[in-house]
């Protein structure tokens, strides 16, 4: 499909994890009413970003009430859903991820992401995470081929890091998801500007969903959910409260930029490689 | 050195090699009465950019007369200085590239970059440019250890491919310095957003300096040279004309940022690496 409409579902997250899956799913039924082919839930979307709580709401994906709902929200709207990310409870490990889950048309979960890169930071004005204090990491990137482009899922603090978008790409990735919470010193001063450089590097597009501000919340997310296109350009975008963005990818447009400034092209592989690391090995 | 003043030469480039070369000098000169322990030029500051006129203004590099004029800068005014760049003209082969000469205050060629991505292009609104016509591309990186902080040095459109900047900053690099001459259509659309992601992608200081617009050239350059922290801040920057651009340095604010968001740590090196390339090899 050349054109068609995505959906960034900036959602209130309140400490009721049912309220929240009532909510994410009032959003995707008007993302629907909107014509979305895509809906893009944010990080965390049922419950508090708060590590106290993760392993509480957790739940195993697939097999929990979250992952019921989603499948059954993207079958019965008939549309594909990157179903921002939620605490995952691993039921043979016992180990909790923050994760993803990718549903097509037909209500399957046909990817899982879970997030790479652990928050653990002390920033200035007293704004401090620990996430790996309760989560483990994922270890596998999540490229997913789609009738309306490749995506590349990836969830907040992964997109601080330049060779994991650009792997992404060179597997073929054309629309990067970002569900992240990005915070009020991180997010006005790095949220945007990472979306776009992404974009501009790898000509793609990325898109950044958010959950809205909770002034109630111990954490405070910067919303501002963002869909960016191949050259840079912020093509729509949210406030800090909820709110529903949606917006037309062409897939032409990628081309386009891509035959201007034939960036993909001209890269230096006798100078400089990004490879899969250990794990595993790509050319690039 | 932890805190010193670095200098930003937005210069106007006119035909005239010499009143270029004079011009040049009157703000190197300048860069020192206002304390500059660095002085940088931009792309292409002894000749327009433009590609019939590279090889009759091209001078070997060492042994010209602006590599003259700016060993006797240095050490004239005792600073470091990125001599932007020249049309160099290699007297073995007769192959002529866009180099940068790095100078220390004893006035000594202490490294050399070629530019390693020629700018090859056809851009909207007409804005066509094919420096492979003329040029050739440089194969190696430049990262310059000095007392202020040790370098990164590239060119231009070497902005555009994060790869390069990361190995930089991987072989040590606090200071990548960039001549450059984005135009009207890059420049408003992603000179600053690339310097500002470089720098908080890689938790350095980033540096781009452009020559002055001047609109009776062919070449319409973009101007706003700007001095970014590694927290991505703007700290200081031209806009369109002729302008010094003078700001402060402080190493401190490199080690805090790295400290308080330890990207360069989180890396997960078993899920992607940047390494040398077949021409080189270095652990990223």
């Amino acid at each position: 499909m050349d054109a068609w409409t995505i959906a960034l579902c900036q959602m209130t997250v309140v400490p009721d994890k049912f309220a929240n899956l009532e909510t994410a799913r009032e959003m995707i039924c008007a993302a629907a009413r909107r014509g979305a082919a895509l809906a893009v839930l944010p990080e965390m979307f049922n419950c508090p970003y708060d590590n106290s709580l993760f392993r509480d709401y957790a739940e195993p994906l697939p097999g929990g009430a979250t992952d019921a709902m989603l499948a059954d929200a993207a079958r019965t709207e008939g549309m594909w859903l990157v179903g921002g990310s939620i605490p995952e409870l691993d039921p043979v490990t016992g180990r909790v991820y923050n994760s993803c889950g990718v549903y097509d048309p037909r209500g399957e979960l046909v990817a899982r992401h879970r997030k790479l890169h652990l928050f653990d930071v002390d920033l200035p004005g007293g704004v401090t995470f620990q996430e790996s204090a309760t989560l483990s990491a994922g270890n596998t990137l999540t490229v997913v081929p789609t009738p309306l482009l490749t995506l590349g899922v990836a969830i907040c603090y992964d997109l601080r890091f330049p060779e994991l978008s650009r792997l992404m790409a060179l597997r073929g990735a054309e629309l990067l998801v970002f569900p992240g919470a990005f915070n009020q010193v991180t997010g006005p001063a790095h949220w945007e500007l990472l979306l776009r450089a992404r974009a501009v590097d790898n000509q793609v597009f990325v898109a950044g969903v958010s959950p809205a501000l909770n002034p109630g919340a111990s954490y405070h997310a910067w919303g501002h959910s963002a869909l960016v296109d191949p050259w840079g350009t912020v093509v729509a975008a949210a406030s800090l409260g909820p709110e529903l963005v949606v917006a037309t990818i062409d897939r032409q447009r990628l081309r386009q930029v891509r035959e201007q400034l034939p960036l993909l092209r001209h890269r230096r592989r006798d100078l400089y490689r990004v490879s899969g690391g250990s794990r595993g090995q790509e050319p690039g």
